[in-house]
């Protein structure tokens, strides 16, 4: 029997259904910080897929990589971050700062884990064309946002500024060459632990004296880094991104974490990582990248931006049960005997057109049959629709819950249920 | 510079927001009915994908077919019918019938031509495990109503049942073995004409004169047919369609249409097409198919459904100007000097907590170059922070249509906005 492709899954109804909820919810939340929606293909030049991030070729390893019949080297996209930069390259004329939001699926060719897709959800916010650290606060107070309306509460957004850690580490005795292996070493701290980054920094010869006292930095972090190392570059950004981050009133969930790094090198500035769940599960993460675009064919603009694992933040709901179930409005339309079936179709359609979400039997059952059916669906009302009430042009309406039996008006159906 | 791949595009913001609210109607309109959403894999196993119609190998000719790593052959779907058959082989205990919507993008490897893309979105809506013509019926009123909301005025469904054509081409001469050449002969009178029929059929050694008078029946077509071939299967069907469109009100788009086909192979019962703009352009079609789901290793269910080309119906809507504009609840927060500049971020995020759309400015712009934007992105408001109105803790509201501007109290302008 076919099933769904390794590495890929359905989400049959009812979970479609949660799902359709929160794309609408995160959707509304990027809406109002003024982020419009971009729509671009599903797959993109091989191309321009391997130009981000500089790792060419390697990439087929990770994407899933095909030919057109043109011989057109393609594949399905990564990220959003790529198609964002090839729409601003093809449009110029784009009105700058861009604010966009781009929901949709990507794939990525991983080894499948629990919880872990080939192809999978993510929701992005990006302003192209700002410097300012309030663009970058925007795009983590809109994440937030979103967030808040799916119901979290304990959400930790860990800031770090990657220009500042450069200098940090450069004083600490990073060499130029070595900072990338510096920083990609750091960045395993929270999979492999401090002792397997101490070892691997000293392993390549790197000091790991100097960057365990940054990294461990913690209470005024700011003060205790001009003290020590006085006026380094990326301080002021990130002291701005804070005043930002006040006025937008999410410094509640802001902490600054100098032992974040976040892999991608393309990060100029900022760089933060979104925890949810007793803050423990990373739902997120972005920075600012103002070189990218450029080195992806696009003008030469600054950017910053933030992507949303939505597979993540939905999976923590389910199990937090996070989900209210909603079927107050889900109504059964049931035939009594056969001879009312025709009503039983006019009264649901008449529902339907006054806004109301209804079904009637289409499978030719029995009044019994058509209560489990409708108790398996979890609706929460059923009509009755039978000769002696049609007589008085009345339904019973019943309230599966209470199991509570009333005989309605048909015309005053609608009514009483909305 | 990259471009989307060939027969793909992109959606920019003004155009991806009308698609949005496109989407979300259309969605609305089938839950209305009590369909509920499906979501499956962008690509399948290729097998699956061959299996369907029967073509095999072939198929590969149209689809966008890949391997992953894996050796597992795949391909973009090219439909949304092969994902819900797959589903139902791989859930056998879904409730039946199992009513489900889906809306997402499909793949082919057409020509690319003028609004045709390789890749487009569809609409479906299908119904499994019912025989019932008012699950036909259903189906049709959906996309009825979902063409209602968008605000078509001029619908027309053409309705056909092939089973019935089936015996009246029998009846004809249609030998059983031509049965098919005659359908798809046939199924191409809109493209080429009668002339070109007529001369493909008689080529074909199929008699043309006894399929004319079929396929030409205009009026009362039930009665006439009763008349001249007596009770035919497939009749009874049609007049239950006919019966259901009646109680649910789409009578009046109903139009039978003895030339309708349908090239597909599959169809067992009913087959629609509906049409909008003077009911000229095609933009989707449907039918039974009892089938099929076993044919793609599901289990022997009836079913029927429908789909719904998006791209066409959304390329006409553009046409027609039938969408409204809608920035009532844009506002652009602009700071009169560099000294307010904080205090409009903190006016704008005020409103973004009450519901607002709401922006900034965000490359440190002069009063003059943010006007530009605002007027430029279509903002209908634009709120004019400056030192004297902040002292009164009051700013500027300017209607950026009729120009007018009057001042507001910071703490009343979400009331004033909303």
């Amino acid at each position: 029997m076919f099933q769904p492709p390794k590495g890929t899954r359905d989400w049959l109804p009812d979970e479609a259904e949660r799902w359709q909820k929160v794309l609408d919810t995160v959707r509304k939340a990027f809406e109002k910080y003024g982020f419009r929606p971009l729509e671009t293909p599903a797959f993109e030049s091989f191309d321009l897929l391997a130009a981000k991030g500089g790792v060419g070729e390697a990439v087929k390893d990770e994407i899933y990589y095909f030919k057109d019949k043109g011989g057109r080297e393609l594949g399905l996209r990564f990220d959003l971050t790529v198609p964002l930069a090839r729409v601003l390259a093809n449009n110029p004329n784009l009105p700058k700062p861009f604010k966009r939001y781009q929901i949709g699926k990507v794939w990525r060719y991983d080894n499948p884990q629990a919880g872990r897709f080939r192809e999978f959800w993510q929701a992005d916010v990006d302003t192209v064309g700002s410097a300012s650290m309030l663009a970058d606060a925007e795009c983590v107070a809109a994440f937030c946002s979103a967030l808040e309306e799916l119901g979290f509460k304990e959400i930790k957004v860990r800031v770090n500024n990657r220009k500042m850690l450069q200098v940090l580490f450069a004083k600490a005795g990073v060499k130029e060459a070595q900072m990338l292996e510096a920083f990609r070493s750091v960045d395993k701290l929270d999979k492999v632990g401090i002792d397997e980054v101490k070892r691997e920094l000293e392993g390549k010869g790197i000091s790991w004296k100097g960057i365990e006292e940054i990294i461990k930095l913690k209470g005024d972090v700011l003060e205790k880094i001009e003290d020590r190392y006085g006026k380094v570059e990326g301080l002021d950004e990130l002291k701005d991104f804070l005043k930002y981050a006040k006025i937008l009133g999410i410094d509640k969930y802001i902490e600054l974490d100098l032992s974040l790094v976040r892999g991608l090198e393309y990060y100029t500035g900022p760089v933060f990582e979104v925890m949810i769940g007793d803050a423990k599960l990373s739902c997120g993460g972005g920075g600012r990248y103002d070189r990218l675009i450029k080195v992806m064919g696009g003008p030469d603009l600054p950017a910053t931006g933030i992507s949303f694992g939505l597979n993540r933040v939905v999976g923590l709901m389910e199990e937090k049960k996070m989900f209210k179930t909603d079927s107050t409005k889900k109504i059964f339309v049931a035939s009594v005997n056969d001879f009312v079936r025709n009503d039983a179709a006019k009264i649901c359609q008449k529902l339907r057109k006054d806004g109301i979400i209804a079904e009637t039997d289409l499978a030719g059952r029995k009044l019994s049959k058509q209560m489990e059916y409708a108790a398996a669906l979890n609706f929460a009302y059923v009509i009755l629709v039978g000769p002696k009430e049609l007589e008085k042009k009345c339904v019973k309406l019943r309230d599966m819950r209470s199991g509570k039996e009333k005989e309605v008006n048909i015309d005053k159906l609608s009514k009483e249920l909305l």
